[in-house]
């Protein structure tokens, strides 16, 4: 909601979260309605008891609560194409503060609330996700916009993605930039297995701001250009998925310790069909062996967590597949499992393709989950560098 | 954090969110303090320029910052032992508002602050969620626990979740429970795929919250029971690592649309490589075919998202890694590959076992993420029924 707003020149100052409890929830109303000219609102707007979002409404305006016909017939319609009777909480949704209106709810059944009082407005929109996301497209932003008058100066933002770097290394290298602040602004975030930076600056026109984000990105780009892989949405996944399309390459995978959390990533990016032929998660000892053909001796002489291994799995899966590219993954996910010569967060990944195969050694303790995403983020920038013949400096 | 402080008796009434800017952050932390005993703040105590914790808290008790002579020395010593030298930005960490104190951080760079001023207390936290979870645990839940004085009431809660139902049709179904809302009392939460039920009691001990929570559990389950799966940290895959141990089974899964996510799943649990034998990723209808099995003739006659593919992806995956069970998927994520009579949003899901196979066809449009999360989730509990040997409804 707060980049939707940021995007139409709307600055969020506050954000109050409170529970589903009338008594708490009406003075942070009204708190919010002397320092906001906007008061969004987003949640309880269900059918059950605690949703509470239209009596805290219509408390703090002193505006009675009133059915919509149109819209009680709308819901009871709703119910009775699923062969379902609309109950008494399900009409409440119908309801709306006098001299306000309702929002249409065009993914789910609650409608959206909007009430102007006293030179201000009220908005809520609905709680899940996916119609919170469609409401505010198709009513709340298209009404802030015409509310604040044409073409107001609007944030415009880019986000620099970085591998293979932590944060306060990254901050140390650009610390000056950062120092001036001044305009386009550039905040360092740091996420499990990534740090972004994000540019930011007030325009009047995207084209304005594109000419000074542009000018940022490239004195960024020139101090620490190497360890950038993406920008804005361009996640791990999707970057990869670009580079195997600019070789019009395929790959395949063997999982052990990220069972299936690569393939998984590979497969959010729509259209990755072209170039992901597949994968196989072995788990069990045999598997490696009989499915991905790693020889028994490497299995008994290096154990199921060393470099033979993983070469031997990323040799067979290629294989396997017939793909130009193999990424392969092995190593202790914990808690369990661990010794003092192979601790947990020990993982080797292996990376082949035409020209041979290669190995890199990592020790990453931490939770299980963490391991599993910090894994996959680094095979799959490894797997990117590989593709684009960017040189691994370990 | 609003967890961890509900179990020491702690009401979290108000949370509020505001940027990395002074200016807005001290008149927040002040009305905090007119409200509240205790102002918890998590984040900005990094190395960077926007990290301001610090500062607010100086300049709304009116206490200087300070350096920690123990503390620099600590993050010294931390910088040497990875090679590096600590710079101004790091050692910035190590100072503390007059009077207070810095809490250890076992697992970052970033102590924490504790100040006692006027009768009330601020304590900062880290944002990295692994670092704040570390640092509640071992300093602010026995310093806040302490403060209480003893044995207060605290929160207990317990999460029933369900498969198979939405969340209005279970609402309806205990309607009159819900609204009775006592004592414990019981919330309806949606997520994607899943619905859960929150119940909660405030007891002196464990033991008192244990008898209300188990009386309300099975008033729930005499109503509802046959949709509840898990309870508490229960997740699906958890549930369904639960079923195989019980039984003694193992299984392999065969992924076409859910692309890895149904394997990872399942490994996100610890231990799950005693039941858990792999899987094969199959993207390619030459792998289906290749790899798993899938007659030439079927992929031609019925293409590879339908009911035969489906079956036969099943029992191959099956046979090549000789498990008990095995899980198969194929569908149309989107947002490209649909057609009139096969659209996106279509999945076929498959189990086999020693007594045969079964698929089960459903039609789920969303987004890509949407669409192999919900499949996941059905596909994982339709196995989790199988093992126990409960009926399928449809």
């Amino acid at each position: 909601m707060s980049q939707r707003l940021a995007e139409i020149g709307v600055d969020v100052h506050y954000r109050h979260t409170v529970g589903d409890n009338l008594g708490r929830i009406v003075p942070v109303l009204e708190l919010a309605l002397t320092r906001s000219d906007v008061v969004l609102m987003c949640g309880g707007l269900g059918p059950t008891q605690d949703d509470l979002t239209r009596e805290s409404i219509a408390t703090v305006t002193g505006r009675p609560l009133q059915s919509d016909a149109e819209a009680e017939q709308r819901l009871r319609e709703f119910f009775a194409r699923r062969g379902l009777t609309a109950t008494p909480n399900n009409l409440k949704q119908a309801t709306v503060p006098e001299g306000g209106r309702l929002l249409e709810n065009t993914c789910g059944t609650a409608p959206g609330l909007l009430v102007e009082h006293d030179g201000k407005v009220l908005i809520a929109v609905p709680g899940p996700p996916s119609e919170m996301r469609e409401m505010m497209r198709r009513e709340v932003i298209p009404y802030l916009t015409e509310r604040l008058g044409g073409r107001p100066m609007a944030v415009h933002a880019r986000v620099l993605r970085f591998a293979d770097i932590g944060e306060s290394t990254l901050v140390a290298q650009i610390d000056d930039i950062i120092a001036e602040q001044t305009d386009p602004t550039v905040a360092p975030y740091a996420k499990p297995g990534e740090v972004t930076l994000r540019l930011a600056t007030k325009a009047e026109s995207a084209a304005e701001a594109a000419v000074r984000l542009d000018a940022m990105e490239a004195r960024l780009r020139e101090r620490v250009g190497g360890n950038i892989y993406g920008v804005d949405d361009e996640t791990m996944e999707v970057a990869v998925g670009l580079a195997l399309r600019q070789r019009g390459a395929t790959v395949a995978v063997a999982e052990s310790c990220t069972g299936g959390l690569i393939a998984s990533r590979i497969t959010d990016v729509a259209g990755s069909s072209d170039y992901f032929l597949g994968g196989v998660v072995a788990y069990a000892n045999e598997v490696k062996q009989r499915i991905l053909g790693v020889p028994e001796e490497t299995l008994a002489d290096h154990g199921a967590v060393s470099e033979p291994t993983a070469l031997a799995m990323a040799a067979g899966v290629r294989d396997l597949y017939g793909a130009d590219y193999a990424l392969a993954t092995t190593g202790i996910a914990g808690p369990g499992g661990g010794s003092e010569e192979k601790p947990v967060g020990l993982i080797y990944l292996a990376v082949a393709d035409a020209a041979g195969t290669l190995c890199v050694r990592h020790n990453w303790p931490g939770t299980r989950e963490q391991f599993k995403h910090r894994v996959s983020q680094y095979a799959l920038n490894l797997l990117r560098k590989r593709v684009l013949g960017i040189e691994m400096e370990r």
